[in-house]
């Protein structure tokens, strides 16, 4: 149990366990990786931090579904939450039933498949939207209401009472269902923090197994994030799950930030589509969870799913993966300047701090720019089982950046060049 | 003079004078966005904090550069100065005159450009290519050498002794030319904490006028950034720069802590171009800062301007803009969910942190989906200029959202169903 908890024991796992000073990231799983043993920060993961515990909440198909661009027809659906249940994920959440017809059998589909990743629906804080939910089958119904000053006054216009009372209803009902159940506030650093909190107390007395905090309008920072959770876990017994938009860059760093306060539950979506630019991408956080603790990571996660994950949702929603995706992006594990290259070659995790083939990818090494240095291009000679002295690699390296600030170089275009220098000078 | 530097006072401007509590915040420059008014959190900004006083050293024809898909010439290079020039960037820094003859060139004329920002190149910590980089006529040479255990035994393997030693040799020359100097260690968040305080205090004392912390493999943390930034801001007394690769998602959460530590200048590149998958984006950067600082950001920076900056440099590298870039992507002002379009027609700040008109950029209310709410079908109603009753409205609604359940409805798919149902039923 968590020693900042209020001792309440209800529904909801004490989340904030004491986990061991990271032992995972000193026993050589990743060992190349350099950060954990090296670095003078280890000490910062605290008591209360949940990075080697965390779940997630895989919410593709609700948060993904208000991307602009989504459509997902039944089949879609089935095929994404299949995959993600391939992909390891602890729960899926699915549009709220009450959205549409189609909606609605589409949950029931869903709860049907037999995942082992549990099924959430995330609805409104009301008994209609709760009953459906239930009737679907899931394991667990997302309650959630705003609660800042925002939207009490231009969305539903309840008062904190109000909200408190209507809440505790749906959470008891829910619960006599047999079913789990989350309470979550919308816009949550934007409420009065006196308020929630007394809010969040109320619901977890009565048995709520998590609450939620989400940065709806995606403003918060690591910093305002460490603080809410921080405090939050002083208050409440239970889980405490976090969702984060990205509208100012920083999803992934709150995430983590909320796993360091004692947050247990992590909402994501494939490549991060939500509403607006989208919420936590589940690579994103991959990638940064693979480093912080990568045992946890390893062991847990069908990493080398992926990228397969990520192209069919990146299909299903007709867009490109971003150039810059951590992780699957065409060029992350691409080395270019020349100081970088020559140590990729002696030991990668000089300039990588992910192993490619985690994620059953690989590295390259370009040999093909006006910043191209002689290492690499040496590699590459070797690689093309051509004999040179260091004297002559420097000397083709140079004809290489020569060609190199004239116009755009292939790697066949590099090849070539070496070829041939081979051919003039190194045969005569 | 910032209480927590040790006293040397020397070339560099003490970067951690204390920043008054952001009244930027609190008067009105963005007031409906909300967060920092009503936000328990605005303690968090603290005397240390840069968050309202930092600058931008803009590395695109650098890092940039380092991208796996770039090929600048000549003209390109020039176009893409004079854009960040127009955009408000304190510096431009470009590849190093060493790399290739073309870069020597190129160097010079970015130079000659007459810029309000600043010129730097980025070069090994060498007598040679400092030497080089003055010739070029630059305003600032930022030295960099590594530091950590990886680079110094994979890469140049020089004892820490040697490189210091190369180092005051290095930047008593370039400041004997009368021209900004910066001392950088490379992969600083891997090397040994003393031994790098150690080598930055030498440094600050020979006068430099900014040292940087560079997170080379993209591992660090909000929290790691913080200490590490916090912590040296105590040692020296010059400005603290701070580059930030994305490999784990946390660029631009780190560059903010960074700032909230004391560090004044972060690198960006346009759309975050560089090795692998890049370093803090200069438009996601703005997002954050503009919520962060609004009065110091919007009077900066040409914020309008980014857009095409950005178009300018996408189309340079043959990249699309990320689905999900922050402001520019192609939805980041596009509201989906009924419950959050019913609250936006009412009040933006409802479910937007940051307001679209600074950047020239509009908000979008989608209708077409099956997640559509009647308010926002009611607001499409006026706009066509029809009358409907409440009661009619829903109904209309719950149509759409029926053909939404078939196929992807397109915005004149959504008016035809809107005006056919108006026909049919209003007009009877």
């Amino acid at each position: 149990m968590c020693g900042t908890c209020n001792g309440d024991t209800n529904g909801g796992a004490p989340a904030a366990a004491a986990n061991p000073p990271s032992q995972a990231t000193a026993n050589g799983v990743y060992p190349a990786q350099g950060l954990p043993k090296s670095s003078p920060y280890q000490s910062v993961q605290d008591y209360i931090s949940n990075v080697n515990s965390f779940k997630i909440i895989e919410s593709t198909l609700r948060e993904g579904e208000q991307f602009a661009n989504a459509f997902f027809d039944t089949e879609t659906k089935l095929k994404i939450a299949k995959a993600l249940d391939n992909f390891g994920v602890d729960y899926i959440e699915v549009t709220s039933p009450v959205s549409s017809p189609q909606s609605y059998e589409d949950c029931k589909k869903i709860c049907q498949l037999g995942l082992k990743a549990k099924v959430l629906t995330h609805v409104r804080c009301n008994m209609d939207d709760a009953r459906k939910a239930v009737e679907c089958g899931v394991d667990g119904v997302d309650l959630v209401i705003g609660t800042s000053s925002f939207l009490r006054e231009y969305s539903h216009g309840k008062s904190m009472e109000m909200i408190q009372k209507i809440a505790l209803e749906v959470i008891e009902y829910v619960k006599s269902q047999g079913v789990e159940v989350r309470f979550s506030s919308e816009d949550s650093f934007r409420s009065d923090l006196v308020d929630i909190l007394a809010l969040y107390k109320a619901v977890d007395r009565a048995g709520v197994n998590r609450v939620g905090v989400a940065d709806t309008v995606g403003g918060a920072t690591p910093r305002m994030t460490y603080d809410l959770v921080r405090t939050l876990r002083g208050v409440v017994g239970c889980d405490i799950e976090c969702h984060f938009h990205d509208d100012t860059g920083c999803s992934v760093a709150n995430a983590l930030s909320a796993l360091e306060a004692g947050a247990s539950h992590i909402d994501t979506s494939v490549l991060g589509i939500g509403e607006r630019n989208g919420i936590t991408p589940l690579g994103a956080l991959m990638a940064r969870m693979v480093v912080t603790a990568p045992e946890y990571v390893t062991k847990k996660y069908n990493l080398k799913a992926l990228k397969s994950l990520e192209e069919l949702v990146a299909d299903s929603v007709q867009i490109n993966i971003p150039f810059n995706n951590p992780i699957t992006g065409f060029c992350a594990f691409t080395h270019k300047a020349g100081i970088h290259a020559k140590a990729i070659l002696a030991n990668p995790s000089t300039y990588e701090i992910i192993d490619p083939s985690l994620f059953g990818l690989t590295r390259y090494v370009s040999i093909n720019s006006r910043i191209t240095g002689w290492n690499a291009v040496k590699s590459r000679v070797e690689q093309l089982g051509l004999k040179m002295t260091d004297e002559q690699v420097k000397e083709v390296t140079a004809k290489i950046k020569q060609m190199a600030d004239i116009r755009p170089l292939a790697i066949d275009d590099t090849d070539s060049i070496i070829r041939s220098y081979h051919l003039d000078v190194v045969q005569q």
